[in-house]
């Protein structure tokens, strides 16, 4: 398959959003003991960003939507190139799931803090 | 993980919802060799049901979105069980598309095609 390391690619942010929810679908399921599923929102994702320390992969003036997008490009790309595998992916993100997960209005931190641990490897490993 | 043989489940169709649309999206980028993402068409999940010959396990007035959920359900249970891997769905997802999938009007019908071969093969693997 054929993809350049550009993190505003739009193939690879569309390709990283049906991974992003799959692995988080999975570890939530794990979490919680029975199968689940949802989708990652844009502000969780651009918060784990942030808390990685991956700001300055973001363009200037990208908006919640945009660093999402970014945040899914990222993750394809590191996904492709092996440096990061759905079990790992899974087991950092249950591993730092808390209860608020399941709380309506702290979930979003909750993914976020949870996902800025994967993000933190794939820096690493991709040494972003 | 705690789940039942249950294909009306709410849980296993929301799980199965980021698995069908994740082999689907990694089956999609390697038939058209690159990275995109798609969302799979309720329609062409009701279609691949009704032509792997699974009308039975479908409860009488299900509208397109039930067939939908049930196909996902399916899925995600197959997957949990072990009968069927990412893997090899992505394969047979793969050779079973055709260029009918970039068609603005044809592509319901080329992925529930396509689909339609992943299902046979949970059919038998199930038992159903």
């Amino acid at each position: 398959m054929r993809y350049c390391r550009d993190f505003t690619d739009r193939g690879l942010a569309k390709f990283g959003d049906s991974l992003v929810n799959f692995v988080f679908s999975l570890a939530l399921s794990t979490y919680l003991n029975r199968p689940t599923g949802e989708r990652v929102p844009n502000a969780s994702l651009a918060m784990a960003l942030e808390l990685a320390g991956l700001r300055g992969i973001i363009p200037p003036r990208t908006d919640k939507h945009g660093k999402g997008d970014i945040a899914e490009a990222l993750f394809a790309y590191a996904w492709l190139e092996g440096r990061i595998t759905v079990e790992e992916a899974v087991a950092i993100l249950r591993e730092n799931l808390t209860e608020d997960v399941t709380h309506f209005s702290k979930k979003k931190e909750a993914v976020g803090r949870a996902f800025a641990e994967v993000y933190r490897v794939i820096k690493e490993r991709l040494g972003l």
